[in-house]
């Protein structure tokens, strides 16, 4: 089957994650979709700069109208941002029969009533998974995954640089400005931060939501919005006396005689998940009437992140313009004929970090015997904690957190300690994993 | 358009969560699919048994096979559960052209091969997203949110009933069996909790996890199961001296040289947000090679929640059935012509809870003035914190939460207590949600 062909519009920090990540993970993505995904052209706001990934196979050109009328391009993916030139352009591939998928949220904020009505006339998709959350399936789950539900309320941290400016200030006892200016000098803060520390970038971000959620048109011009620039270290610090954070919160409620639409930061209680989002995370809490509070959590920018979220959405297309509809999308993901038969592992070949107890006689060379036997084995010690004895006892606990190691290797450390004379009894093996 | 016409086998736990989810948002289902979803007939072990919820319109039949021939079903929704009867009622309702809905994890994990096979060669949809995580949309964005990925390794707590367990033992360091009777009596737990306390459980949910994330079939009988019966609470609390947290974890990760798939007791740094998910709710953390790490949370069980999924799927379902393709979910996941014009509130119509900053004169009175101005205007105080004035100021914060109140009469006590001659400057005002 002939590869799908995308015309990419932008090739800044999105643009260019989206052409690495489609390179890079091409064979898989194609097993998932059917179907190959390719870009053969793309626009820049500077052809002649100099870029340090693979651009083979991709034409560049300086005319955005002339990609969106190319007839072979059958899916026009806008990267630009901003609504000043986008909306022309997004109806325009509309008006010409092409798909869009975008990760514009001011565009669609502002303008989406428009943009979907052209769309659906046209009979294009228009997607746009990648507008809020970066590659947090977050449109997804509220368009498709939580239909049973009348959505109660949504509360989102959706805009990473302010979250990342709560973070610091908490942290450090930092003021805004200081926190700021290094954000700045980090590139996670733009040179006029107004959009992301005034909540305008959330507000869009949760317009989108609001309507999704709530089955109301989006709005942008209703939400109230309100920014971090004025909160001090002060009040952060006395939250946290009261079991508070501070975040910057979107938040959306269906109160029943209205619909809540507004960004503010919000003091929330210490102990909740969402509350314990740090950094550039974004994390979007939803309260449905059926199935209760869910939590939805990554990183809401970035090139590849939300680039993520964009290939989703190509494939999602592609599925559409490929398979038979009942079977759009592959029950394991893959396509039926594309699975694989990697082989599982036994647990025995698995390599993770360990948790070991041992009760040992309270008599010296224990840890000496124990050592010997680990290091012959090649698995190394990451952390001991050794109990005191209780009274009259003379068995004391002896806790070891090791390195990474085969299991196998560790299974036969074990038998070799349990056969030591100054250890009694058997040894307690947790697995322990980082997670990072 | 005519409804859809549901056929639900079994009347239990999740059977009941979703007669009850279809009947109450009934309306707001049919806005997002394009079209009513009815359930038309049932059957349950014992038809006699007095139910508290309505089945109006519902024919109770005690024959399964008898429902899946029926003509007047389009979709049967399997909630019986367990391997035995299942797999014949699903193969003949596929056999039979029927789409078919279902919450089992254990008939897909054993045999999903088959079952897959035979809708795709029946053209049928078999949907399954509650068979993992309840409520939660995890099977939705591994195979359509994250498309984009090669997904490295997925870790989850998928299994309410053990992660309950472990977070009483931890939290009052009672011991296994203590909390299991517990939770044996409070419903949590089976009478024979086998499945779930020795990782089965987890392992059928993880088996299907791990196909669609490396796009291999599905392997039960390889998936490596290690329960929580023979932790003991000591463990868990040098685990927590230690800096980690003792998780149930479902664990599957592609090695390159072949895929882990295990379920086992496993310390987890206790500051990763995986590491405080408490009680009976469940947290999946994906890690892709564009995203990064992302983690989907809720209620893994119930019957509302697992209802959420079962619903979700009839939805998807029925837009297949319904729509034009492009346009199968809808942009705003409610259908075009069922947006509705519900008003947005003006901020200062929101009701919300406050933190208010005032800067007192250290004085008598101040207090009595303050509570004076909040009582008027009905805005009841739920804690007070007022700090010691530094050396030699006369100034001293004192920090006010208050209850839940609407945001206009909170403006207009800031305004009287600006004005107080007890008070110097302007009221600092952070709003403050429970999120609960």
């Amino acid at each position: 089957m002939t590869p799908i062909r995308v015309g990419l519009l932008g090739l800044g920090t999105v643009g260019s994650g989206t052409v690495q990540v489609l390179k890079r993970n091409r064979e898989e993505i194609a097993r998932r979709a059917g179907r190959e995904i390719l870009i053969t052209k793309a626009t820049a706001r500077n052809l002649a700069k100099p870029r340090d990934f693979d651009l083979d196979g991709i034409e560049l050109v300086a005319d955005a109208e002339q990609l969106v009328s190319d007839p072979n391009i059958d899916i026009v993916c806008e990267l630009i941002g901003g609504d000043t030139t986008t909306k022309d352009l997004v109806l325009s591939a509309i008006a010409q029969g092409k798909h869009v998928v975008t990760a514009n949220k001011a565009l669609l904020a502002k303008h989406g009533t428009e943009i979907f009505a052209a769309a659906l006339k046209a009979r294009v998709i228009v997607a746009f998974e990648a507008a809020v959350a970066g590659g947090v399936p977050i449109i997804k789950t509220l368009r498709e995954g939580l239909t049973a539900n009348r959505i109660e309320w949504i509360a989102g941290i959706i805009n990473g640089t302010s979250n990342y400016i709560l973070s610091e200030m908490r942290s450090r006892g930092a003021s805004f400005d200081t926190v700021l200016a290094e954000a700045q000098a980090k590139g996670y803060a733009e040179a006029d931060p107004t959009f992301d520390i005034e909540g305008i970038d959330a507000a869009h971000k949760l317009t989108l939501l609001s309507a999704i959620a709530f089955g109301i048109p989006v709005q942008f011009d209703k939400a109230y919005t309100e920014g971090i620039s004025k909160l001090t270290d002060k009040d952060i610090k006395y939250a946290e006396q009261l079991g508070y954070r501070i975040k910057l919160l979107g938040i959306t409620r269906n109160t029943g005689h209205g619909i809540e639409l507004r960004v503010h930061p919000t003091l929330i209680p210490a102990k909740r998940l969402i509350a314990n989002v740090e950094g550039v995370m974004n994390a979007i809490l939803v309260k449905g009437d059926a199935v209760g509070a869910t939590l939805y959590y990554g990183r809401g920018a970035g090139s590849e992140a939300t680039a993520s979220a964009v290939v989703a959405d190509l494939v999602d297309v592609t599925r559409m313009l490929t398979a038979d509809p009942e079977h759009r999308v592959p029950h394991l993901a893959f396509q039926p004929d594309q699975l694989r038969d990697t082989p599982i592992l036994p647990i025995n070949e698995v390599e993770t970090a360990y948790y070991l107890r041992l009760s040992a006689y309270d008599k010296p060379g224990v840890m000496a015997d124990v050592t010997r036997v680990l290091a012959d084995l090649d698995i190394s010690i990451d952390a001991i904690l050794q109990k005191e004895a209780e009274e009259g006892e003379d068995i004391v606990d002896v806790i070891i957190l090791t390195h990474r190691a085969i299991e196998k290797r560790v299974d036969a450390a074990i038998a070799r300690i349990e056969k030591l004379p100054t250890i009694a009894g058997k040894v307690v093996r947790v697995r322990l994993e980082e997670l990072s």
